[in-house]
């Protein structure tokens, strides 16, 4: 029988990738570090882990402490354990995401933060640590879960257009879709209600409102989705 | 500004959920823990990442040490981080998974495992720690995943029957496929190349093989499958 070794101890922390959506763009939430290291570079929300709380709680605790944002479906992504991603010791990170309408939230740095802002996924400053390298994976989670899982219910209003719900799409896979082909497979899910209700005070002619079948909805985000683009 | 305050540690393990295939089921590979806690009972194998190896060395040293496998593409699962997941003190999980043909491993416990062995899935005795739990998390993203991305490569012969294919996913999504319809949409996706070759040594009358098209596997894998069942 063998003596148990002493069990080792890691620094863990929790870092966010919050995508933030308004119609025309896809942005990422940085903030300013104030502390070393990278003191004055840009990075993602995220701190360490406290010993008392779980992980989702420093992630929220962390992302709220240093940009105000609260109440969001935050996702696990992954965890970067690799050796030396941090300067100061061995750090293990847990990353999660989220994907938010920007106008929903007022972004604030403070705490170790100086500042907190919005940046364009295909234009981010320079990041410290591996962050790079976690939005590239967040960001290839969102686009790959976009095919199999319906995106829009908390990104658009109640009543919307298809065209306003193909731009979403267009913005999350960051590319053109054809208008034709998206409208026939959107509305061959039967995730929509057809509303016998028109956009008010445009200068084209008035497209149809859809809502989303909320049950239908539901079903499809547990179920798998299948959105080929 | 603010002083820094101390940087907390915390236990990290790795834990490895290792699904075995063979023609007629899908089963988990377990150790019988030989040290407290859960002293004598059944557990994924794991254990504490050293300080300096990565998560994934962790993980592939501990399956090896506590049961011999090597040599297999192991997957990062999820980090498990309930505060009171381990009666010892807090320890945080970063768990893997693996699909393997079962008779491609010669299994045996050691080091912290008295014993090695594979479980049916349907049919696990009680786990130590979250284990169930976790092994539930594995499954669930075990059968989302052969949605979106082919499985069989490593787990068929070279040239194999459509019917040992339709066994395998129905193995691993434990439920009965309609034969006609796999057909029709596994032939579909050009996945398969069709040989001019027949099984042998058979009662009923031959099938044709087929062989899997590598470069259209891969790019399957990549870029997501979408096998509705």
């Amino acid at each position: 029988m063998s003596i148990p070794s002493p069990i080792p101890h890691i620094a863990l922390s929790v870092d966010c990738v919050v995508f933030g959506l308004d119609d025309a763009d896809l942005k990422v939430l940085l903030v300013e570090r104030r502390l070393e290291p990278y003191g004055g570079e840009w990075a993602l929300p995220g701190g360490f882990v406290h010993i008392d709380e779980s992980l989702e709680q420093a992630a929220r605790r962390e992302l709220s402490e240093e940009t105000g944002v609260t109440k969001l479906y935050l996702e696990q992504l992954y965890t970067f354990g690799a050796c030396d991603r941090d300067p100061r010791e061995r750090v293990v990170t847990v990353a999660y995401y989220a994907l938010v309408r920007r106008g929903n939230y007022d972004v604030h740095g403070a705490s170790d933060a100086r500042r907190a802002a919005w940046f364009p996924v295909a234009k981010l400053p320079s990041l410290a640590f591996d962050h790079a390298a976690i939005v590239r994976v967040a960001l290839a989670r969102l686009k790959a879960k976009v095919r199999y899982q319906p995106i829009g219910f908390e990104l658009l209003p109640t009543k919307f257009t298809l065209t306003a719900l193909q731009r979403l799409y267009e913005t999350v896979l960051e590319m053109p879709l054809d208008k034709r082909n998206f409208r026939k497979r959107i509305l061959a899910m039967k995730l929509l209600d057809e509303l016998d209700e028109w956009e008010q005070n445009v200068a084209h002619r008035a497209a149809r409102l859809y809502r989303f079948n909320e049950r239908k909805y539901r079903r499809l985000t547990e179920s798998g989705f299948n959105f080929e683009v």
